[in-house]
């Protein structure tokens, strides 16, 4: 079960500047190392967290104008974002070897669709679970358990791969083992200590040592 | 003695995909991250690092058009550049207690010069050490070296503030002690790994604790 955002996709420094963007045009000004470390979790949390940080209160209309101006933003850039080094070849390989896998992502439908396009993933084929599926997205379980029961394997049984912590948390919640990628930006050491039992460079790496996280069917 | 960027203002994250905009004219395509886990070295040796990691090979005049493409991506965007939280206060404390500061980047002048005026650093009162002014900008320590001898106090008794390993490596070399910054987007063990015997979330939280690092004259 992959994330999309910084696993397969490079695209968390443009959120991280779209999320920028968006918090300044309400006032509030955040430094981007901040933002950072807080892409990956539902959109919402992202929001009452750095709110939570710099002391300001936004009332409902502006907290969900905020999260429409980051989503306008993302997607003046989102046709420029390319898939990772080895993120086409990774997901091939596991299609050859009949291994199901399934996209997990915080995101919305509507950011994540052109991104998809992008990797060449089949709705149809491929099980997506956006935030518009999910009660609660990362670090919450509930994207994973959906994707585990929509492939029809056990949760304790899968893998999760993210670049985040999130992801590695949310795996945890979910008692699914988490393999963490540097290609969103985070620390080796931080995703290790966040639940990653093994990390890679990004999807060309893992791909790389597929062997070393289960890679059979 | 101060790094600039990711330090004392809040560039990094513009500085990263001003390069990447760089490398996409002249056909190296690079995902972000790796590019960003670069930012604080010379422009020179990064651009080395990467070609040699990509496997691409450029013409001395292409290097230089790649690095006149950064420098100009970057200023179109440095007006919105903002100096770290704790900054101003940081640097204005260290005046006060009469604790000689400077500030040491392997930027040019060129791109340094806007930042160093949003900070309100005046270059008559302060050595602002540019890559400029030495032969070899970091992880060589030639920076932090003319700094300490401009300010006129040895190496070996100051500390060096950075938030990259390079800071940290350049900081070991010349025999200071590095103090590491989050702000710039690394994870606090690869700064601690690289040599950094303590870590802040940015220079407001390095104020709020500027006695556990000799904080006086």
């Amino acid at each position: 079960m992959f994330d999309l955002d910084g696993t397969l996709v490079d695209s968390v420094y443009q959120h991280v500047l779209a999320w920028q963007e968006a918090l300044q045009s309400e006032g509030v000004e955040l430094a981007v190392w901040r933002i950072h470390r807080k892409i990956g979790m539902s959109g919402g949390l992202l929001t009452n967290i750095l709110l939570r940080e710099t002391g300001v209160e936004l009332s409902a209309e502006r907290i969900e104008r905020l999260q429409r101006v980051h989503a306008d933003a993302y997607k003046r850039v989102a046709k420029q974002i390319q898939p990772l080094p080895g993120a086409r070849a990774l997901i091939a390989a596991l299609t050859d070897a009949e291994i199901p896998w399934a996209i997990a992502t915080s995101g919305r439908m509507e950011t994540a669709a052109p991104v998809l396009e992008t990797l060449g993933v089949s709705r149809d084929r491929v099980p997506v679970i956006t935030r518009d599926l999910v009660k609660y997205a990362k670090p919450d379980p509930d994207l994973f358990l959906t994707a585990a029961e929509r492939l029809g394997v056990s949760i304790q049984a899968a893998s999760v791969v993210g670049d985040s912590v999130w992801d590695m948390l949310a795996a945890q919640r979910a008692h699914s083992l988490g393999i963490g990628l540097l290609s969103g930006g985070y620390g080796l050491e931080e995703l290790e200590r966040a639940g990653a039992y093994r990390v890679f460079e990004d999807p060309a790496d893992l791909l790389e040592h597929l062997d070393e996280v289960g890679g059979r069917k």
